[in-house]
């Protein structure tokens, strides 16, 4: 997911898979393999030994232990280090996944590890569970929420932070959710701006992803359109940039128009694909459990057939003031 | 390369990586790790399971040893045989990567477990190598490369043969190489023809991997385009239709001028790039590996930032008779 959306918007992808399944978890089971971490470094070591090691940007997904999350942090340290001549020449995108929905799905041991780790960020993108696991703060409203947010920037350093799927009962929003972020500000105070989007009634599987691998071609085209913002280190904007006029707000925007084109789309084909599927008379000792599986197998997101949305969307949602 | 290509045409890949390399071996080095037959026989096993293993085609390629080429046989026959009652619905295209230029780069056992096994293939896309030991027959002209041909299509009953790459001492034919093709008639006869391409002056890595997913959509599409042949065993054109006319010949014009395209935009970075290199101050310590190492890395084929090429090629080559 995340190497075809950074590649169809034009970027060149060293990806280092650090699982191989046969499908993704929705489907309850799955067979394939796990990289270890000393695979993980070894490939970084590989790319080192012939010069190939000339990155602009690194984004970090899911990790199955803490010994690869480690791993993957001293690649980022060392793509850091060697441009610490050259401010804002490298900047690393963190998705720190550990669960959702208040549950853990990784090792216990994952979450220290992130913890040592994303001081070293320069973007994280937990989502509300993720968020609450790093502070050890519960976010049940807008002051909690931003008071994690603050915390995350002065505890951790972090300049720039987005909560992807907040899910609050805020009066009125009904049917929609947000994603909320900020960049700090020299004293890192944060600022704070919030997307609200519709939500789509269908749990699909690898929006995550998808989301951070816009986000980071997003954000870099956004700095990219901001003068003298492209060589300040991890791209911190001025201080009198408002919330709301952020490069990360502006890539938000339409980060969030190009996923929510794809999702409807994908809502559409689903929806069709269930409908014959109930219609058509049932084989012999077909149960349960298949049904359960060709319906997840309907719910994936179809981005190949619209990698247009990906390329040009029509911005449809703007940020807010939070 | 492959599954980049084939999703940058539209369509819907679940890859099986048979290597995680840091590199091409182009570089002489690399770090990383190669899938056992057992782990490929999971994967698909794991596809299996969860009602993923509808495919219209498969592309196989290099496979690091001969018990991954028979896990890889295994699951064509597999797909192979589900589609027994629907003709044409199932088709397998297959490389069998072994050599190139006289030398073998793969272990001994793999040519046996190749020739046990594309029988079974639909198209196969061997180079002059390939060919040759495939069929055990030296290719020295244009005679001998229509006797090998006609071998492959008797012997083992392949209906579509492309042979990429041909270097032959034709006269008048100085800087350029010819791509060749077949489909055989009902009764295993050769039809063939070939595209001449101007040679760029260059080593290219995955140029293979290349021709083989845009051949794997492009033929797709000509079938497509074809009345009734989609519908056909193996999509086998009626007898009457020559040589030049063949949807393969059809795919194999857009695949080359595709290539040619992303090639020579490729050469022109490169030939920069190295201009550039070889101006500037040397660094201490640097010698003649790194020097190699560098310029192979200003060789690798800029597909990403090309891949209009892909979509929408300009015909620049036509099909001959041969």
């Amino acid at each position: 997911m995340a190497t075809f959306v950074m590649q169809s918007l034009g970027c060149e992808v060293a990806a280092i898979n650090t699982v191989q399944l046969s499908n993704h978890l929705g489907y309850g089971q799955a067979k394939g393999t796990r990289a270890t971490a000393s695979e993980i470094t070894d490939l970084y070591q590989g790319l080192k030994d012939s010069y190939l090691d000339s990155f602009d940007m690194m984004l970090s997904g899911y990790l199955p232990g803490a010994a690869s999350v480690e791993a993957v942090g001293a690649i980022a340290r060392d793509l850091k280090y060697k441009a610490t001549m050259k401010p804002g020449s490298f900047f690393w995108v963190l998705d720190p996944v550990m669960g959702d929905n208040g549950k853990l799905y990784v090792a216990e041991d994952v979450v220290p590890a992130y913890k040592a780790l994303i001081k070293d960020a320069d973007l994280i993108l937990p989502n509300q569970f993720e968020a609450e696991t790093l502070t050890g703060m519960k976010i049940v409203d807008g002051e909690s929420l931003r008071l994690a947010i603050t915390k995350l920037h002065e505890t951790y350093r972090i300049p720039h932070i987005m909560i992807t799927s907040v899910k609050l009962p805020i009066p009125g929003a009904v049917g929609s959710l947000s994603v909320v972020g900020s960049t700090a500000t020299s004293s890192f105070q944060p600022r704070i701006f919030s997307v609200k989007i519709p939500a789509i009634d269908c749990f699909f599987s690898g929006t995550g992803d998808m989301f951070a691998a816009l986000m980071l071609v997003r954000f870099r085209e956004a700095v990219t359109n901001t003068a003298a913002l492209m060589t300040r280190s991890s791209w911190i904007s001025e201080d009198d940039v408002e919330a709301t006029k952020l490069p990360l707000a502006q890539a938000t925007e339409k980060v969030l128009s190009s996923m929510h084109a794809v999702l409807t789309e994908t809502k559409g084909r689903r929806d069709r694909e269930l409908e014959l599927y109930d219609r058509r008379i049932k084989g012999p000792g077909e149960g349960e459990k298949q049904s359960r599986l060709v319906k997840t197998k309907a719910a994936e997101v179809r981005l190949v057939r619209n990698r247009g949305c990906l390329r040009s969307p029509g911005v449809l949602f703007r940020a807010e003031d939070f």
